[in-house]
């Protein structure tokens, strides 16, 4: 197999309706866009949605780190590249390029994805072999998602009950609106005056409808945030927020 | 001019991202694709946003009825068709016709717009011969969006307070987010059981910021639900759902 049919580009409009009022693409939206290229991708090589549901099986996101330096406006195209850049017995690492229509690089991200079987919701062990077919030595030059401390119990917290518009295909809590949830806890005066440089989120529990949800945010030096959702006092995800002016 | 370049014909991919629980297309998502094309044909007949902005007035969605029979579902390729109906002194009204890739009718929806200018917010005359160019009789079988009675003053609310992701590029909510909020209102048990088939919206006032809104909706016959949006006991919305099994 070449490198080229290892890496899948990608090319997207910054559709103008989606847009922040900065005129800028938001991450949540960004994140959108890789998990889209993340389905497409495996789907062109067969490990997609539908061969994964057929060994009732499904994929997870387990963790999720973006390093951006730029962000696509409004009306601008940009490409995304994807590979995968290892595979253990349960986890595989799939990163992400993102360029401008002119390929400057404006960032990169990597994510952790679990399979788990469709009705145990348990991790199932991962078809090495056939997977490691497709890993790419293609560099993405950011820290790996690690472990982020938490935060709960040095914090104040909002209320937020899970709702239709949160649910993704599967009646859970969609993967980007935690992010969405997350960010809307800052105050509008931070976007105004900085940019967020990175952002990273480890997912450890499936949100509901109706679930009762509780949401921390604390700076825990200049400009860098630890944020955790929680229900019945039990962390559902934590992530950390890292801005630049 | 030709019928023909006076309708604007966009196709679209429903990604399965965006999908709700039940693997179909939102309302709201809906709504953004019908923004998006009413954005596109103006700009491609030289009254998009850039000619507004150069004479200092920029376009605002007042009106919207959307009735749909049948929702994309993920992954489906769609079209959407859109042209002016009728342009008066204050405002245009502009059409839509959604349709399957092998052009079944999905819906229709009519929308209303002003241009306002964008130092003093208030309505402007609009350019009623340069517009009226572009009037197609294809036929819009919808009722128009009308007058939709108060329920304020005999339901209950939920609050809710403006958010960084709620804003446009203008720093206000975002038209599709009041849609996003009402019908967030209803329990997961409608959307299980039955479809939303006429939505309309009447825009009153600018959404901001850290605003504090309550939200309003009251059955008022069966399967016919009135909403509002205020703030500061004056509507900023009103809105009206009919749903079918």
């Amino acid at each position: 197999m070449t490198e080229k049919s290892k890496i899948g580009t990608f090319l997207f409009k910054s559709e103008s309706y989606l847009a922040d009022f900065r005129g800028q693409m938001t991450l949540p939206m960004l994140g959108n866009y890789l998990l889209e290229v993340a389905s497409r991708h495996a789907a062109e090589r067969g490990f997609g949605y539908n061969e994964m549901t057929e060994r009732n099986t499904a994929w997870v996101l387990s963790r999720l780190a973006i390093e951006i330096e730029e962000y696509p406006r409004m009306d601008d195209e940009f490409y995304i590249k994807t590979w995968v850049e290892e595979v253990n017995k349960l986890f595989t690492t799939r990163c992400f390029e993102i360029l401008s229509k002119e390929e400057k690089i404006l960032g990169y991200a990597r994510s952790v994805w679990a399979a788990i079987d469709i009705e145990t919701r348990k991790p199932t062990i991962l078809d090495r072999e056939r997977l490691k077919e497709y890993i790419s030595d293609k560099e993405c030059p950011i820290d790996n998602p690690g472990k982020i401390l938490a935060i709960e119990e040095e914090s104040g917290f909002t209320s937020y009950i899970v709702k239709y518009s949160d649910l993704d295909i599967n009646g859970h809590l969609n993967s980007i609106k935690y992010i969405e949830h997350l960010l809307d806890l800052f105050d509008i005066s931070m976007f105004e005056k900085s940019q967020i440089n990175r952002f990273e989120i480890a997912y450890m529990a499936e949100g509901r409808f109706g679930m009762e949800l509780n949401l921390y945010n604390k700076e825990i030096k200049e400009n860098q945030y630890n944020m955790a959702i929680t229900n019945n006092n039990k962390a559902i995800c934590r992530a950390s927020v890292r801005w630049t002016k």
